[in-house]
């Protein structure tokens, strides 16, 4: 299958590499606006060719779009305008609400599948691409009945492709649940790295003293801002709810803190120790 | 070196089984409140033999503290009563200010060297012990003009074996820092945790949707309620105000999510990125 994958940071080189290897893309086109990452990607054999956005879709059979998601919103519209009307379009973004909004009305809409792949890494660009990333992993997809059944269908292979297991909902519903799973654990990440380096001037001195606590606490604050600043203010209002109860559960630990409710506190930790039957479960 | 070891959970077991093999301890006595922790740690082959306290540390050259904090307290003027007169204690414990505190005046508090060696994981018990836990960590030593010069350095050879680095200072200023660096990051899991199962009540849902970002976030959660409410409530007001610097900076963060402020949402971000300056480091 002829693919162009438009976006080519982490996800669009892992995704790029696995349907190669995997058989399912016979050519790749690659596009990124950013100069230096396209021909990085080309280099390292990620893709067979890069072209401008309008050249690469044309072509294709199957399009990847794997940019952030303010990006996707803008292009998505353009990138139907320009392609065959045998193509499959499927964006890659982490909200689904507004990108599916963005192309409601579009007279190609049915051509394009509205999806989340939710895996990635904190690393971006090209040279951070890994195999096997998306295996054993969920893809979310919104709004299936305004895709037509063949590009469904296409959709659905790639996935299977990737080795990932498939769910449905409403963009909106999806937009919620992710706000809590992904979003919130983002922004807590950022805003607890800002504060302890706010706290901790000293950086050698936090060098010395972060433990692996410290470490794993962080890992997400790495992620990269081009991605990350759109998918909080695309997914706002239920990205602010999740941090208001955040912030509530956080004065109620604070309040017992301060009351040295040792009990209480003791309690509050037992829930938390549930998600073991979440996490250790799904990683098994 | 003949050792007793009061507490044979993670810590007590992983230290044990080091000193063992890097023939630090010829012979070690292990007790622990929990008759089922001490007889695993015995069939582990952890310990030598199990004993009360009273006798464990009657006969030991050195004598280890790993229990929580608020057994610390209260055992360690305990242990100081039983000790020969050339014994030396040291304890394990991730606060320093209380502990300090409890055996100030106690008679003989120069045979007694104040640590946190930090290191750890979220899993608990004699079971989940491992080799080389502390292996390029740090430890702190606090009150250190407190001890006399004999066991001090009894305690420097034991971190050397243990191939830590030693850093000293203040209890007062142990507490504040690792009130950032450590009980907070404990707090922020288990705060998320909270929220996030209180918000998607369907656990079956949160398997199948939660990434590796809600993965590591989540990690510090699955820590011992035994452990960590202690360490709450000994370092209360640090840790509370350590609470309400992040708070704020969640809702600096939260106003500009709500004003869609993508500019500021991305800066913020950017300074967020700069902690791979200070983890990639530690950890090469």
């Amino acid at each position: 299958m002829k693919i162009a994958v438009i976006g080519l940071g982490l996800i669009g080189g892992s995704l790029a590499k696995d349907l190669k290897e995997r058989g399912f893309a016979t050519y790749i086109t690659g596009n990124d606006v950013d100069e230096k990452n396209a021909q990085d990607a080309l280099e390292l054999g990620i893709v067979d060719t890069i072209s401008t956005m309008e050249l690469a879709v044309k072509g294709a059979e199957l399009v990847l779009v794997t940019v952030p998601v303010s990006a996707i919103t803008a292009l998505l519209p353009q990138i139907l305008n320009n392609i065959d009307s045998q193509t499959v379009v499927v964006d890659f973004g982490s909200t689904k609400e507004q990108i599916c909004q963005a192309v409601k009305t579009h007279p190609k809409r049915q051509q394009y599948v509205a999806a989340h792949p939710i895996a990635g890494t904190e690393k971006s660009g090209p040279a951070a691409a890994v195999n096997n990333l998306f295996d054993n992993k969920t893809t979310i997809i919104c709004e299936k009945e305004l895709s037509a059944a063949k590009a469904l269908q296409v959709a659905e292979v790639l996935f299977k492709t990737l080795n990932m297991n498939l769910m449905y909902m409403e963009a909106r519903e999806h937009d919620v649940h992710l706000a809590y799973v992904s979003h919130l654990p983002h922004v807590i990440s950022f805003a607890m790295v800002n504060t302890v380096l706010e706290a901790e001037k000293d950086s050698q001195f936090l060098f010395r003293l972060a433990g692996s606590g410290f470490a794993s606490l962080t890992r997400l604050a790495k992620s990269s801002p081009d991605m990350w600043a759109p998918i909080f203010t695309q997914n706002a209002s239920h990205v602010s709810e999740a941090i208001d109860l955040y912030i509530a559960e956080l004065e109620l630990f604070k309040r017992l803190v301060n009351k040295k409710d040792a009990t209480m506190l003791h309690r509050m930790l037992e829930r938390s120790n549930e998600v073991k039957n979440v996490t250790d479960a799904s990683r098994s």
